[in-house]
């Protein structure tokens, strides 16, 4: 019924996509009508009301994966994609998790006693905030204790700032750290002062790092108030996903089942001290007895006083931690839409639906942007308006503890998805705010961004691109960034080599916090509901582009470009120890790849002007999709034999900045000269192989001509 | 008596000359034994002992320029000069100063009334601090007046914040403006208040310019403690010196002389709000309640709260300042050692003496300086070692109320000074810390560096020159600094062209605060005593060795390099308007100066192989003397005619900055294509006198080689 309501935007739409002309990459002339009908429908079908009902839904209660709130958002994401038409699957795991938030006390013990905060405020305004289902803040694979020591400020906590500490002649041996968020991810904080001989460890938001040095904070503000706190997990083991199955699925326990599980206390690398996080508000009540050195000016922080490297013998702090772990069972919620053509080519959309607490922004933004966009196209099916290719649209349970549900999902499809997987879009929180931003494997970039140029901002008037640009300051090249770690991405992409992108709308959030709800989400997050609808429209064109193509949209050129930048920054960080490398013999074939790649383009363009037989579409596709297994090396990094990818991985020493080239950077940082020749010669195989993939679709797509 | 008692030194001295082989420039033979004779003994008999009872006795109290307490520190300096043997003057000038502190309240009006602290508190350990004398923080040349007004933070009070803040639609027209010390010269923050229509300016030290942002604090530390106050003056006129005697010396009323008066009424530029400075516990009563729109990231100081662009009508604030002005007897204090061969070549060196409180580091640790090197010299010369040309040694009153006693004597021996003077070195506070700097018009750069190479730091381990680039990281050039304004070498470098360095160690102070006093000094500032004896023998060592050179160690060839740099940003700031403008033309010019100055150079240390008949030497020396005097300008600058020199002066926006060519500067800061012409062609003409200037000069050597 509804959809012939639209006709005026219909109309410009049209006009304005024959003004881009850049839209329909990998059609043929046949295929472009259906597509464009389709396009238009994705872009004018979702309505902010819907995602704002599905958001309201989600976001009603804390719902930590495991917990029975928990269950209920699935039931919720599982029966809105029932109703619209999608099959539906709910995969369980048993995975190893905490049970709970558990238990955790903090206090001054000297100079005084005094019981510190660490749970967030009731702000009158936000009902949300009142709710006594909210946990106190916790860091999940904390280590148990109950510890009392003097304590010592170690900046962010990284590898650096614990060696700088060393070289102050500062020991941490015995005390309890202070550490604030920022600059790594949290569990190498507190591996890190695990390693030097801390006995616990207290992560808190520093007000310069956000807070009221940023700007206005909760409920006046978006930034942490004092008693904001972030959550998350600490865990940091050399693999991804449930702690005791790694490389296996967490099949459940109670199925016939064959999976092999270690034992917790197998597993070398659990965190053993007791970790938490507090607000800036108690964080002051420690650091303002501290009496020692003054700290180096750059670890200085917001707070009202010099901070100090050490708190002398007359300033004691006691942490308990008490976090019960076990057996959990999670299970992902995933829709799936047909192919019409081809079933067996996968285009998979997925954002994890677990939460800290109510999780508006983080994830479920993200969550009711795919409910949107499934009733879109569940709408569009019964029309007679199907994808060629199978759509799926996955929602994660247990992201927030280590990327677990869509790891397990991944291990237990690996043969299916290295066949069928064409590409991962990633959609974690990915609605959360006005400024637009992507990362994305190098043959999804020119998808991204030409469908950027297509994809209306809000009310139609500009685009994604126009708004996106002008908020880079209109660079030459549109600012996509490298994939790294950090989300359901990850395995996917640095496992099993699936391309990969992550796109959305974002802004400053009140990060893992319990105030990251409804009342946040409709005063600052995007009051106006403009994202939920943008990144429906986006990642429904992304999805379409590539499901009705004629010949998949990637790009093997870019491989060859993004590879040689990436080659450039190796040589410089190998060339500090070894001065006389060079990767010049790499770049030989790097270039070859970009030079196939752009024939290939050429030669696309040509076939696609001709019919050719659906055999020879599908062999030239399946290379296409299987161009970046390339990357897949069966023995892993020297850090993780589970990063299997060559091209992309997290880093290991701080756990968030995107490695391009890892198993290199790896070596680099280590100065292992001995490993070069050995990563020189895998990495030159990985690159052959995917030059000779190109030449051989090359070869296809000539007779095609 | 003393003067064998350094034997060991002696030898380690020379042992140390003779390495460097840098020093003796312009000396001949003859001349090298007794300057080496002369450096040993000024490198050698400095004490620091000395130095501590004279910086002691100076800064017993607070002594303001005009009170009785700084005739006290005059006569001992005057006193501590006759006593070593110098012929010492008392130059007077009545010029027009505040009489005194005058009253001021600032009080919190509404939402309650709070009166707000405006001196520094007291602190047990340091005696001084209780001393009943030190003034309320207080801004010399503040306008009279009684507001009552809402308020608007204005960051730094730059003309680009001004701007910023109308560009959000902020007015201050009717409100009083709390303006955060840095940025711009404090005078500077009042004008523009004023300009945009503000009733009252606050200015206050925020602790993330120099608080505990940035370390401990006093007493603990070195940094602004809550209550410390930064005074100083707002005078912001388009000329220097006493407001009433612009270009003219302040004579004396009382004496028989027709200085011409200007009426204070029909001077136009004087501050006309009340304006006070405050410290950041003061500041921080007024900015929390404050409950307005939030600053601009970069706004933001370092007080525990989100700053706020306006106040709003529920907070106001009263300001009072009573600040009676007069005519004022102030006194400079000149003591002379008369050359023995060349009378009529003047070496000068100074600082003031007039201080805010008690003004150990600023400047008196430069007075103390001076005083052990008149010492020195005064040994010197009852032994028989005299200089061979004049040294002046200069301590000038009223400087901290704007640069005023030096520039009255400056004033009235316009003609002698023009005529006679060799060089001017500024030390003000030049003793106050650990890490050496400096600042030089070109030709003296050389001077300068090759005397820090010849002079220990401290105990005679290190040079100045070693520990300074270690400190700087080991440039390849040592980092000389461009001299512009901010102390008493501006009236002889900047309108009347004498060739002028400044030099001193320094670390962080407690700048223009009641806190800057012995107490400090001897804690912090420099414990060791290192900077008065280092100091002393540099200045001794750079003195001499104008005062003894056969020919000046004046260098011509630096002009034309540092010309050259100056041209190119010149060009660039023209070319930002004008896209066409090239400096080209004026670069032949300034070309031919560093070749004929380096022509000069060399037929300079020829010459010096041979000996010269006295009269070439001083036709030759006069010369060179006056090389500088090309820059001088009679028209002087679009912003002030007082500014003479083409080559040098402060920017008349903030007073900070260095401008090096401002003639170019400021026409290029107002975009005025069609002056364009007119200064390049007074540039030419300057930079053309001066290199017919050297090449006359290198026509004398080459009749003497």
């Amino acid at each position: 019924m509804r959809i012939f309501k639209w006709s005026k935007f219909f109309i410009l739409f049209f006009l304005y996509v024959d003004v881009q002309g850049q839209s329909f990459i990998g059609f043929n002339s046949k295929a472009i009508d259906v597509q464009k009908e389709m396009e238009s429908l994705i872009i004018n079908l979702p309505k902010s009301e819907i995602f704002k009902k599905h958001l309201e839904a989600l976001t009603k209660e804390p719902h930590l994966a495991g917990t029975p709130a928990n269950k209920r958002v699935a039931d919720y994401i599982s029966k809105t994609m029932l109703d619209a038409g999608l099959q539906v699957e709910r995969p369980p795991y048993d995975i190893y998790l905490p049970l709970n938030a558990g238990k955790i006390s903090l206090e001054i013990v000297l100079p005084y006693r005094k019981p510190l905060n660490i749970k967030e405020n009731i702000e009158q305004e936000d009902a949300f905030s009142t709710n006594p289902a909210i946990s106190h803040g916790w860091n999940s694979f904390s280590g148990n204790g109950d510890v009392m020591a003097e304590v010592v400020y170690v900046n962010y906590g990284t590898k650096e700032d614990f060696e700088k500490l060393a070289s102050l002649g500062v020991s941490v041996k015995g005390k309890i750290v202070l550490a604030r968020y920022g600059g790594n991810f949290r569990g190498y904080k507190a591996k890190y002062a695990e390693a030097y001989g801390a006995l616990g460890c207290i992560i808190f938001t520093d007000p310069e790092d956000s807070g009221y040095m940023r700007g206005l904070v909760y409920p006046e503000g978006t930034f942490y108030s004092p008693s904001t706190i972030q959550r998350g997990s600490l865990l940091t083991l050399d693999y991804t996903g449930d702690p005791l199955t790694p490389f296996e699925p967490a099949l459940p326990l109670t199925g016939n089942n064959s999976v092999k599980r270690l034992k917790p206390e197998d597993v070398k690398d659990f965190h053993t001290i007791p970790t938490t996080p507090i607000g800036y508000e108690s964080a002051q009540e420690i650091l303002k007895l501290m009496k020692g050195k003054p700290v180096p000016e750059a670890w200085q922080g917001g707070l009202p006083f010099t901070y100090r490297l050490e708190g002398g013998a007359d300033l004691k702090v006691r942490l308990m931690v008490e976090q019960p772990k076990g057996i959990v069972r999670i299970e992902d919620v995933i829709g799936t839409i047909e192919g019409t053509d081809f079933p067996d080519d996968w285009i998979i959309l997925g954002c994890h639906y677990d939460a800290w607490e109510f999780g508006a922004s983080d994830p479920n933004s993200g969550t009711a942007m795919l409910l949107t966009l499934s009733e879109v196209l569940g709408e569009m099916a019964k029309k007679g308006l199907k994808p060629k290719r199978t759509i799926k649209i996955a929602h994660w349970d247990a992201e927030e503890h280590g990327i677990l549900g869509s790891t397990e999902w991944v291990e237990q499809y690996r043969s299916e998805l290295s066949k069928n997987a064409v590409a991962y879009f990633n959609a974690d929180g990915a609605c959360s705010g006005l400024s637009f931003g992507g990362s994305s494997s190098p043959s999804l970039k020119s998808l991204m961004i030409n469908a950027t140029k297509s994809v209306p901002y809000g009310d139609l008037k500009e685009t994604i691109f126009e708004k996106w640009m002008a908020a880079s300051g209109n660079p030459a090249t549109p600012p996509v960034g490298n994939l790294g770690g950090g989300s359901d991405h990850l395995p996917f992409y640095a496992h099993i080599g699936i391309p990969s992108l992550s796109a959305g709308m974002g802004g400053p959030t009140l990060y893992h916090s319990g105030y990251d709800d409804f009342h946040w989400y409709m005063k600052f997050g995007d009051p106006g509901l403009v994202s939920g609808v943008t990144i429906t429209r986006l990642m429904g064109v992304m999805a379409l582009r590539l499901a009705n193509s004629t010949i998949l949209p990637l790009d093997p050129a870019q491989y060859g470009k993004d590879l040689n930048t990436h080659l450039d920054n190796v040589q410089k960080e190998i060339k500090k120890f070894s001065p006389t490398y060079s990767v010049s013999k790499l770049k030989l074939i790097t270039d070859e790849i970009t030079k196939n790649g752009e024939l290939f383009l050429k030669l696309r363009d040509q076939v696609l002007l001709k019919s050719l037989n659906s055999a020879s579409l599908l062999a030239i596709n399946s290379r296409i999709k299987w161009l970046e297994r390339a990357f897949i090396d069966e023995k892993g990094m020297d850090y993780g034999a589970w990063y299997k990818s060559l091209y992309a991985s997290s880093d290991p020493y701080s756990g968030y900045a995107s490695w391009m080239l890892p198993g290199f950077l790896y070596l680099a940082s280590n100065k292992e000269t001995e490993k070069i020749a050995e990563w020189e010669d895998r990495y030159a195989k990985s690159f052959q192989q995917l030059n000779e993939e190109i030449k051989v679709i090359n070869e296809l797509l000539k007779k095609g001509k």
